[in-house]
Parts: structure tokens; C-alpha cells; sequence
């Protein structure tokens, strides 16, 4: 693998400086040509990290002659128009999640990067933590028989903003769209139906614009499989990012990271440590796999392990969800997706 | 505590016979004066622990000049009738579950135990497990803050003859109705609505007539709290009886109890013991208490800890359950019942 | 088994209450015809049982017509002399432990056992703890392949009082006896040398009467194995007990029993239980199945579980480790013991 | 902290790789300016790296003239010279462990590194563990009391190629020594006496060189507290670091760290995860974290975290250990070194 793979990185926000701090130290074969983002400190931060070319611009990103993929860390409403003009220029593409909030856009997209045949992944980077990656390989070594019941425990450890959460599309499509996709990858079959019980038990402010922060979703699998998601958007304890699959021959179940494996017992009982306390330390190790597995998709030409299908799919489901939980019945996947992407 | 509660014990089948032991050999303060049941077996198992008089008629029992107590293990039709004659006799009852599958019985059975001024307790021996009574205290003493998420975990090892599952009343009259107790007890909240998804995953022959095998049911509780259990009727590791409440304050869970707290490491990867085999082995020390609880109310004139109101919302969940399943949506309390005890 | 063994037990402390409750309640096959103790209120315990003759003399239990094996329950210096009256009365012998703390007394017992041709069990309950009982037979089926390091740790929860330690032969013949009998009883070898590293680090009177109360003990085993015990008279967490055997294709480990399985969450950390208090609780199941086993052993005419030599070895490896305390130095058990028992 | 420590380092091997990388992309404030290594391979690895100088010659780095600070990763016996080459050149030195093997060259290592007022920080990494740091802190704060007992299990997952033990010098200065160091670092005083037995039981070979592969030690320390290492060369479950101190208030204890947090469960057991591998995934954090703190005293001029004090008394616990092993007896401190540093 000695030619190295050109890449450009459009937006360096938290995320953005996450992927392009593990592109410039631990991603071999890869070189960054170019970063664009508004603010000056992005610049700064770029540049000391070695990149040699910053812009405002992400077009200037995309159009670089030298780009061979790009890194879409742009705000959602951004992840398809760069997409598209990233694929028309025979770009590959890594892209945020949620490719879109509209299943129209996420078409574009896909027709974009089909025509062009260029590679489209999506950062579902809880795919790639050691956790639910190993139960999913049980899972797949039949070592559970056929999944029957799913459960996935992901909490918060606190709410964002609420001028944040106006705009950011609702809990299901900014918060449990990971777990909807973690859901597939683990029980390895499409969802069919979903059901959503939910109220903003935390702030009940929220419930103004239409939002919860608390809720319990049940989904149907096409394989049979019943799964139930629970959410909270403030765990006082920290992050809790568990789950377990449950099967004719067994069940495995993965249990949250902490930072260190003590017990410390005195009269009063045994104390054991917190989860890690949010994302970035919980899944550090994970974004950097997953953008690992991006480039070596597109070094090696194999498929995207994360692709368009599977964008359109979280944010399907998404939308049902907030389906369900306004008309307060089951919604099939049918109402809201009229075809599924080839 | 000198004076001895005298006993008569209705039903010498499984459990009938775990609740004769613990009244021979670990309840002080009572003496059984009368078991009945039709079995010759079941009359030698009686003598042989020191039971003196046997009978093959119930009401021998009930009314037995003796007796101030009965302890009812007979088949649940006969759960209603023994407990009203019982009552008129102003003999205290406990009595197995459910009470009865009709709300109407138990509203009968009620008005019988109240005009009679005895008690009345249902054996929902799960309350009196060290690892749910020490959940239900710690929500009590505000640990957890509000509750907010209720999750119970609750699978068979294996499923009864299909002849027995028959008659059986459905899962969830026959097997669920422990968790619908036990969600309530854990939230200290009523259920108001209730949607169930379910199906015959582990022997579809068993659909034929009404009934599933696996379910994940979601409740919503008067206090906002949102709970999901999660049924299977075969769980291939032994009986898997877990349940966290997840509240504005913190988290508590319960695992399974095991035989023993071994760790074996060998090459191939760590092995730790299996959930202790089924409810004899799991629940031996919660039958115990239960009963004593029992006895405990009746000697000191303290309220029943399980009263029939208990009785009438397990039962009344299960029929909403089922009404849930059939109709394919969500379920209101108030749909399937029209008043609630006083 | 349609016959009982007719049993006799003297001493009603706390031990002895323990065996006679559980001889009358949870051992089948059994009659207790009569119990000695000195105390009347010992008497109204047993009699409150159902045993039918209480005595306050101990012979009156050994040379009963009918009884037919002795549980000598009394203070150790009584438990040679009642163990060779009995077995010169062929009466069948389960003392509790230390049989004696000189080896020329053990020898006496075990003679007068031998050539009456009855059975002496010793009250070692620990090896029948589940935990224990599992972790051996992992080492006897060889799944750790050639044991190599052996862990115990041994902590009470408090001290007795000093007044009861003056007389107690001292910590090793009084606390670590268990766990030297319990070394043997893993590794499956005999010990063959010793050496304790120890200080009154609770309590510095105690030195003063040439005691201690926290002991570093390692062990030296035939087979080449190499033993560690920590012994510790007060965990203010509770009664630790733990053990860890290591050899060539693995590991096994048995952890403490905690009442619960609990664990909470709050903003703070986790808390878990604490482990059983001390060995009433922790060893509740051990003593009935150890004396359960007594029985049996009588019953069928099957070896001993716990012989003369088991006490034998553990009273020399506790005179060893006084010997090795004393003199700075490892001390082969052979300094110690002459010969061993046939 | 504008100004960038300018650091050479002496030895791409092993450990010499990991520095190099860590100081390369993990450390901020650093710039590598000269890299020493006989092998061409380590001068690709360092040119690849970004390393603009390298040598085969270990002084062109010490005398090089913008090098502040020397990280010397040589074979043993080249620890001292270089280190007190680089100090008389004033350069702060990070040097691997041990020191050295006889106490005379530590002393005049010492004397070097005093008399130049530079820094020395010694390599052991394990002191910068999460779990290891943070049961320090606790003991630190008092938490558990007085320290009375201190554990520690510490097996390697297979013995290194019998020809690098010919010339490791021996469990206790090659192995053992971490452990050594861990042991004053977690009880927070000195070892005054040693006792160690230990046999060659993995591979009777090494014996014909005097030396053994598994071992039990007892240490004393100053404050009273008793301590048991046990160490093995063969775990066939992978790297087993764990440890536990006692004290009069409680208990701390750290557990293995495993790459995931699974379990699985099937109708034979439940499966966990094994130990990670070997010393290089368990303290691959702690490496970076270690090597940061000497970056940070010398900026700072603060303390050296691992002085050579410490380098001292780890040795010199390892030649005490030798001596008790050969001549079967506790070995004083105070036998085998006449004078601690200053």
C-alpha cells in the first residue's frame, strides 16, 4: 500500500477534528491535502496538526485536483449537496451521520454516487467498537441460533442545549438513529414495524417544539426478532451504551466501558467505577477504526461496510418513530418508505 | 408470639408442597391442622412431614372448626370459590395467583373477603426475593429519583407441555402476570396503557390457538414512568429473571442469582456459572418469606402486603395484554376495566 | 432407606444448635434421641425442637443404647476424650474442629476409631461450600492441568474477644485450620513445608499473650505446587473469603456470596453488596450438607469425607506455623510430625 | 508551554519503538531531534516517522547539542554509562528498568544525575495505569485505612526463549522487579524483609541456570503491612495484572483489563473475555502516560515521579530475593544494601 490515499476534510467541528486528528497520527496510507471550516481556530488547528492547505470554502475541498475522498463534518443539512458535488467529481465520500433528515435527499445521494461509482460510507462509528462488533460476530457465527429478542440501553449523560435541540431534528433522528442502526448491524435483518412510548420527563420544555427525552421503542424485524430500544437523555451516572441479543441457542450482551476495573469496599459497601462519561471516550478507539475501514475500503476497492441503504434505512425508521409516537400506534416501514435503494 | 396460627393447606401439588415445608420446618408460630387434595401421594407427603389430618375434600379444610387460616394452591378456578366460602367462615386466605382470569371473580372474591373483615394475600412470591425487594427500597427511599425507564427481564428455560399451555389462561395470564406485579411493586405506580408485540418464535404450533411464546410489552405508569419487559418462554442458559429502574437520580439493577461465584479462565476464554436452573431454585427463599409474611399479617393485625386490588391490576394487565396483541395497538387500563377495588 | 440412624449430640453452643436444627429439620433419615449441654436454656432449645431426653451429661449421650453416632459439638479439649469413649461404645463419631491441638491426642482418637471400626468425620464445612466443592472438582478433572499456585484469602469481619482469644490455641489452630485444611483439600497434595509472615496489626495487645491477628502464610505442597493464605481477624467490609487455584492450562476462582445481586447507579459511582457477614451466613447450606454427608457416610458404609488424617495434617500444619512465626524461618512439616496416621 | 523539549533517544527496540511513537504523535510539547539504533530497520522506522537524525552511535546523541533530554531504551548494561555520560553532558535522562543490576552502579548513576542537577525518571510504566494509579490515590486519601495486607498477582501469558533467560538476570531482576516497584508505590513505604520460594515448574530446564518461573513472595514493609506477590512466567489465559491492599478501613482492588466487555451465554455457561494479551496491549495507555510525566518535571521542573531512589530499592529488593530463594531463608534489606541515596 505504498500510494497514499488524498483526502480533504469539509467542516472541523468536534467530530471534524476527531477524524482529522486520527487521519493525521493513526491512519497510515492516508495523507490530508486540504480542510476547509468557517472559523479561524479550526485553521489554526488544522494547520498545527500538519495539514498544509485550509479554506473556508468546502467546494475549494471538493474541486481539489489532488482530493481523491472526502470527509463530509458539515452540518446535516450540507451532508447531501457536498455528497453530490463530491460524486460528480468522481470523489469518495465519508459522510456524518445522518445523511439526511428526508428520504428524498438520501435518493439523491445514492443516485449521485451510483452514477459516478464512487464509494459512500457513513459514519456509524458505533459499529466499530470492540463491544458491538464482537457480540455482532457472534451473532453472525450463529453462536446465539436465530435473534428473537433484541434490547438496546442507550442513555445520555446529559441533554444538550435546548436552543440545540429546536433545531436538531428531534430525539429520534439525532439521538436513537444510531441506536436504529445498531439494531440492524446487530440483528443482521430489516426493521418492519415500530412503536414508540415517550415523554420529556427530563425537561418538559421540550415537549413545546414537539420533542421527548425519555422513550421506550419497539421494533419488528423482518427475520421475527422483537427489539426494544430505550432512551434517556440524562443519565446522572454517565453514559450507558449497552445491549444484548437474545436467541434459540443463547444471548450475549455488552456491558459499558469504564475507565478502570476497581472495587474499593469499606463498611459501607463496594464501590465500582462509573461508565466512561460520554462519547468521545467511549467510542475514541471506534471513530478511528471506522474511518480506518473507509479508507480501506477505498484502497482495497471493496464495498462501503456502511452505505447509502443504511442511511436511508436509520432515517426511515427514524421517521416512523416520530409517526408512532405523534399518532400513538405501531407504523409499519411501508408508510413512510415507498422503495428501498438497489 | 405463643399462641400458634392454626392452618389448613387446599392443594398438594408443586406448589403446595413447597408451602407445607416451609410452614412444617421454617415458619414458627403456626401449626397445620388439615391438608387436603385428591392424591393418595400427596396425603403420604402431608403425614410424613407431621401433617395429622388429611383430606380429599377441600371444604374439610375450609371449614375445619380449627382452622383460622387456608393457604389456597388449588387449580385457579378453584382460587375464587375456596377463597369466598373461606371468607364467609372468617378464615384469613392466601392465595396462589392470579386470583382468578375474570375481573368479575375477583371483584367477587373481594367483596367476600371485605364484608368478612380477613385477610387476604396473593402469593406473588417474587416481591419477597432479596435482589426485587432491595430494587423496591431503594426507589422507596428516593435513590433513584423519579423513576423514568422500568426495564424487566423475565425467561423461562424452557416451556411447559403444549397440552398444559393450552389451558393455561396465555402467557400472559400464566407467566407475564408475575412481571406486571412486580412492574408496579418496582415503579409504585399504577399501569394506565399497555402495547404488547409478540409471536410464537420458539414452537408456532402454539399459535393455533391464540397464544405466543416471546413478547417484549411496553407500560406506561400513572407517574410518567415508561417499562418494557421483555417474555421468552425458553432461554436456553436457565431462568433469566433481571430488572432495572432507571430514574432522574441514578440506576438500579438486579442479576440472576447462581449457584456458586466461580471463574474458570482457561485458554479459550473465562467461564462463569449459569442463572440458577427455574423459580424452585431461584425463588426457594422468597417462597419462604412470602408465606411468613402471611403469617406475620394475620398475627399482628398489620394491612395484607399483597392485597386484591394486587390481584384485580395483575389480571386486568393481562387482559389488556391480550387485547393489545390481538388488535395490534395500544390499550388503556381504563378499556378493560371499568372501577378499581376500594 | 427406610431404617434411621439414631444420633446423639453433645454441646448445644452456637455449633452445635446449628446441627441439631438442622438434623431435625432438613436431614432425612436421622432421629435424634438425645442431646447434652450444660445450659438449660440449651435444653429448652433442643426440646422446642423435638428432641425427646436432654441431658447435662455427655455420657449419658455416648453410652445411650440407642444411639448410634455422637456429634460432639463440646469445647475441643473434650472432643478426643467423647470420640474414643464413643468409638469404644462403636459409635459412629462427627467431631467438629480442631479434633485436638496436639498431634499425640489425634493419634489416641484415630487408634480407638480404627480398632472399633467406626467412622470419624471432622467438621471441615467449608469444603462442602459450593464454591469450594466446584473449584476442587475443577482440579480433580483437570482442568487446570498440574496446580502451580494456590491463593486463598481468609478474613473475618471482627475479632472475638480477647478473653476468648487468650484461650484459643491461638490463630492458627483456631482461624487458619480451615484454610489449611481447605489447601490440602484443592490442591489435592500434601503440605510440606511452611512459612507465615505475621504481626498483631488490630489489635497489639494480643501480641502480648503471643498471638496474632494478620498472617501472610505460604505453603509448600508435595507436588510442587506453592500456596499463599491471607488471613486477616477484622475486614470491616465483612467476612472475606475467597480462593484462587492457578496451574498449567488455566485458572479457577471462586469470589465471595453477597445476599444480592444488586448494583445502583448514582451520579457518585456503583455500589455493590457487601459480602455475607460472616460464616453462619456464608456457610448456612455448607454445614447441612457437611453433616448431610456424615449421615450418608454411615448410612452406606462409605469412607469418611474428612478422616482422622485430614485432622491430623491440619493440627500439624497449625503447630508448624506457630513454629515458623517463633523462629523467623520456614519449618518443614516433617520437624513437626513423626509419622502420619495408617 | 511554547518552547518544545528537545529530546533524543537512545534504542529502537521494543520499547525504544513505542517511546519513539508515543513522543512522535501522542505527546505535545516534544521534539525528537536524534535517534540511536545499531539495527538500518529502526533508522526506517524513525526517518518514517519523522525523525530528521539518526545514528548508529548512542553518544551522538547524548552530545548532540540541541538535545535537552535522553530517553534510553539500550540493553541493561548500558543504562548507567549513558546515564551518566548524559547527565555530566547536563541532559535530563528517562531510563528504562532496571537502573541497573548491582547497587554500586546505581549510586553512581545517582551521583551523576545529583551533582549535574539534572532530572532522572526511571521506565516503570505500571505505576501509570489507571487501575494502579487510581488504587494508589485511594490509599493515598486514606480510604482504606492503614495498609495491612497488600496482593499482587502478576503472570506473564509464556516465558521468553530460554536463551534470552540465560541473560535476563533472573526472574526477580527482569520480571519481579515491576512488581517490586509496585509494591512500595502502592503501600507507600519500604520493604524491610524478603521471603520468596519458588520453583521452576513451567520449564525445569532454567534451573540448571539458577533460575525458577514461578514464584511466591512475601514482603515486609516499615509500616507493618504484609505483602504477597505471586508471579509466573506461563498464564495460558493471557497477561493476569491484578492487585489488592487490605487496610483497616477496607479494600481496594484492581482487576484485569479485557479488550471487551462481553458476555455470552449458551446452554453450557456464560463466556467472559479474557485478560488483553501480553504487556503492550494492557499498558499501551500507560507507556504514553509515563513518558508524558517526564516530559512534564523537566518543563516544570518539578520532581521526578520515579527517581533513581526508586530505581535503587527495586534492585535491591530483586538481589535480596535471590539470596532468599538460594538460601531458603527471610533476607533483611538491610543484608544486601548498606546506604539508601540521599
Amino acid at each position: 500500500m505504498s500510494k497514499k490515499l488524498k483526502i480533504g476534510v469539509i467542516g472541523l467541528g468536534r467530530i471534524g477534528q476527531i477524524h482529522l486528528s486520527n487521519l493525521m497520527h493513526h491512519i497510515p496510507g492516508v495523507e490530508v491535502v486540504i480542510a476547509s471550516d468557517l472559523s479561524p481556530e479550526s485553521h489554526a488547528f488544522a494547520k498545527n496538526l500538519g495539514v498544509e492547505e485550509v479554506t473556508t470554502d468546502a467546494y475549494d475541498v471538493i474541486n481539489h485536483p489532488d482530493v481523491e475522498a472526502v470527509i463530509i463534518c458539515s452540518p446535516t443539512p450540507f451532508h447531501v449537496p457536498y455528497t453530490v458535488a463530491a460524486a460528480n467529481q468522481k470523489k469518495h465520500v465519508f459522510c456524518e451521520k445522518p445523511l439526511d433528515v428526508t428520504l428524498d435527499a438520501i435518493y439523491a445521494a445514492q443516485k449521485a454516487v451510483s452514477e459516478n461509482g464512487v464509494k459512500l460510507m457513513l459514519g456509524f462509528n458505533r459499529r466499530f467498537d470492540a463491544n458491538f462488533t464482537n457480540v455482532r460476530n457472534i451473532v453472525a457465527d450463529d453462536k446465539i441460533g436465530d435473534p428473537q429478542i433484541l434490547r438496546i440501553t442507550s442513555r445520555d449523560p446529559g441533554p444538550p442545549p435546548i436552543e440545540y435541540l429546536k433545531t436538531s431534528g428531534g430525539i429520534f433522528l439525532d439521538m436513537s438513529i444510531h441506536d436504529f442502526d445498531m439494531a440492524r448491524y446487530i440483528v443482521g435483518s430489516e426493521v418492519t414495524e415500530i412503536f414508540v412510548k415517550g415523554d420529556a420527563l427530563i425537561n418538559p420544555e421540550i415537549k413545546e417544539f414537539g420533542d421527548i427525552d425519555t422513550a421506550v421503542i419497539v421494533l419488528t424485524f423482518e427475520n421475527g426478532a422483537i427489539g426494544v430500544i430505550d432512551n434517556s437523555r440524562k443519565a446522572v451516572y454517565g453514559y450507558d451504551q449497552r445491549l444484548e441479543i437474545f436467541g434459540s441457542k443463547g444471548m450475549a450482551k455488552a456491558e459499558n466501558n469504564t475507565a478502570d476495573n476497581l472495587v474499593h469496599f469499606d463498611s459501607n459497601g463496594g464501590n465500582i467505577s462509573l461508565p466512561l462519561h460520554f462519547f468521545l471516550e467511549r467510542y475514541e478507539t471506534a471513530y478511528r477504526v471506522c474511518l480506518k475501514s473507509f479508507v480501506n475500503c477505498v484502497l482495497n476497492d471493496t464495498p462501503s461496510p456502511v452505505d447509502a441503504h443504511d442511511g436511508l434505512m436509520a432515517t426511515a425508521i427514524g421517521i416512523a418513530a416520530m409517526k408512532s409516537l405523534q399518532e400513538g400506534r405501531p407504523v409499519k416501514l411501508e408508510e413512510v418508505i415507498s422503495h428501498t435503494l438497489v
